[in-house]
């Protein structure tokens, strides 16, 4: 049976760190999904429909991925793709205690779909989406930071902010 | 001397984990007042007349426990009601981290009052209020979470939202 | 029923936070037992007896407080004594981290008993038998960390080591 | 290409919570080797051979999983076994602090391995081989601690302790 | 060369912590820059400039320490200020946690700057603005944790609002 | 007054991570007494001896720094030095935890000494004097993880063991 994962979060923007995650997904599992939260209460700097194609466009060399923007509980989105897999990156001890907690409720109303963890490498340990736009709204570089297919839109987008 | 515990929160809405710290205070106190914060900064889910009836209900059959709606400190609350202990459920090292603070602050103000733990049992320690309403918010299910003598209360209550 | 609480370590010797624990354990509880375990693997710097003896003298003016010594597991030990709680100090999130397990196991083995935490105060978060030890070795001064009724009995019984 | 992971550890014996790691981990990969380290500095409870034989008893069903024992680092065993992906159970944030690290320092020397990380379920988030061994050695009672079809022969061995 | 650390914060309002950390570092570094960030985004509950002039009369008689406010990215303030030392306090892990990134990201921005970290007193390490705005909130005593010089002007200042 | 700072520790073997700190420190104070313990309980890898050379070697450019070896507390060898400082490195929220204790004893004992942490860079958060010796145990690689001046040496050293 072909083995998919759903990666969801927010990816706004999506970061090196996040590329590393989808990259290294992509050798574990058949199939990655990376999804894309449309979250109602959080106003994200970038639009869905922006941070879906920034995604594609970092993410078009790994074939078996792909990108797709979603709202509701994240786990009947993994039920209606087929995903019987949760992606997540963890980088610190904190938001692993964070990270236990949805796993065990997600166990608790999805039985048959497993969390899989991946390590941040070292290096992007403290590369973060929150990061990145907070050295955005200052003008700073963050051009080691985001995958460089998309920084030059990344930079677009903000100007107009 | 009586011993008295305020066991305080928000309580948006009561949830199984909620009710297994009240019954397990139960026993180690001869009275327990669950205190309903009426916080004015936050927008709860529930309005605090409606947290207030569903505690009374669920906790109709622990004889010492009474359920009280407060504003201000939570230490004030404790002096005026006789409680001598503050009741905390503590289910992970990052959330000790902050109740620790909490703690050794109301110790400055009220050195007279004592912080207890009690610890979320395994099953139920990612079991939180903010998990519920998430949930909730999206039509999942949450009667694992609730107590079952009034997640129909619950249920109808946010269908109303 | 008579709320008696098992308040168990190694005592390796009595600071002035354990004192500090045993004192509000003792307004908390009707009964508290102090139960200082004989570890047969680890090499105690001061002999079962002794660490019996500085704590009834340190702990003399707690009249529901008494101590004695045990082997085997903690939760037995408690049950022989009818001791429904079992009080634990905490300082630290990586120490409740520990805790939790252990309280998780027991509550495995022993459903009845409780497990209930005090924190240790804020200054004297740091202070443990671990750092007496290895302040004593040294000959540094100890005379703040452990209760003042017992420091001259430790500082002798440690000139003959 | 066969994706293999390689799930290493002591095993010192091997519990529930191993046992619901190899067998999510079995749907997983495609191939799981459970590799027990001969670690000679420590001195295990049950011998190497033992160990390996229990596993396999207890896994006997879950058919793409194998057993085998191996010295030295752990990368190297990977290596030779051509597993691309070291299985690492995680309960606590705590643990996980500690694995970052081992993670981080086979990245640097085995840059192709990827560690995947799975969590230990609520109800055996506390369930470990050194509270295990604790309860064995006190004659408690382990029978939800460790997989069923393996309880008689670990009472046995430690018989004869 | 003269080594100047900037000592960034929101001092919303300045605590006993805040000033023993300020003293501390007057004593570490040949002068100490207390930079108050003019957060755009968060409602502070005092002024930028009462705020500064607070700090300034709490820190008088430090004779290495001035006091500046400033508004982006703390990396570039510092640089502008020939401030080769980032001065943060920590008191907790999880602070340690967040604080690590922070430094991180900078060190990657801002590779000439150093990130120096000292630990809030054990009697204070609970002591935080947050809380000091809370209690203020609520007419509680703050007095034990904000430096006597500006324990009136803090009063004064809250009445009006 | 000269600022000089004790970086104390067992350094068995200095790494790159250890480097990182005594010349970052170098930069932060007039003089660093880089400081290894001959820890009597413990049993180095290599000999107090030969640690204080490889230290010497691997630090020889950096001019205000000068290693020694000694036993006893560390806070008392700092006061014999007239080092106000303690110069601690720290690369994970636990390892805060561990530190934060020993700087609030030191403060008890030691009123006079300040601890001043530095963090490790992300790139080389995991290196650490045990994960050398496990490598080296086993004949792996471990050049990326010592300075390259002493590398040689440290093989050397090793063969005959």
């Amino acid at each position: 049976m072909e083995r998919i994962a759903l990666f969801a979060g927010s990816f706004d923007p999506f970061t090196v760190a996040h590329f590393s995650l989808a990259k290294r997904a992509s050798a574990l599992f058949d199939r990655v999904i990376i999804a894309v939260g449309e979250n109602v209460q959080k106003h994200p700097l970038f639009s869905t429909e922006l941070r879906v194609k920034l995604i594609q466009k970092a993410t078009a060399n790994l074939e078996n991925v792909c990108v797709k923007s979603y709202a509701g509980l994240t786990g009947n989105f993994a039920t209606e793709n087929g995903a019987k897999f949760l992606l997540r990156g963890i980088r610190s001890p904190n938001e692993f205690d964070i990270e236990r907690n949805l796993a065990w409720n997600n166990a608790r109303l999805y039985p048959e779909i497993e969390t899989v963890y991946l390590q941040i490498e070292a290096e992007n340990a403290a590369v973060s989406s929150s990061a990145v736009r907070e050295i955005l709204k200052f003008g700073g570089d963050i051009s080691s930071m985001v995958p460089p297919s998309i920084l030059g839109d990344i930079l677009n987008a903000t100007e107009k902010f």
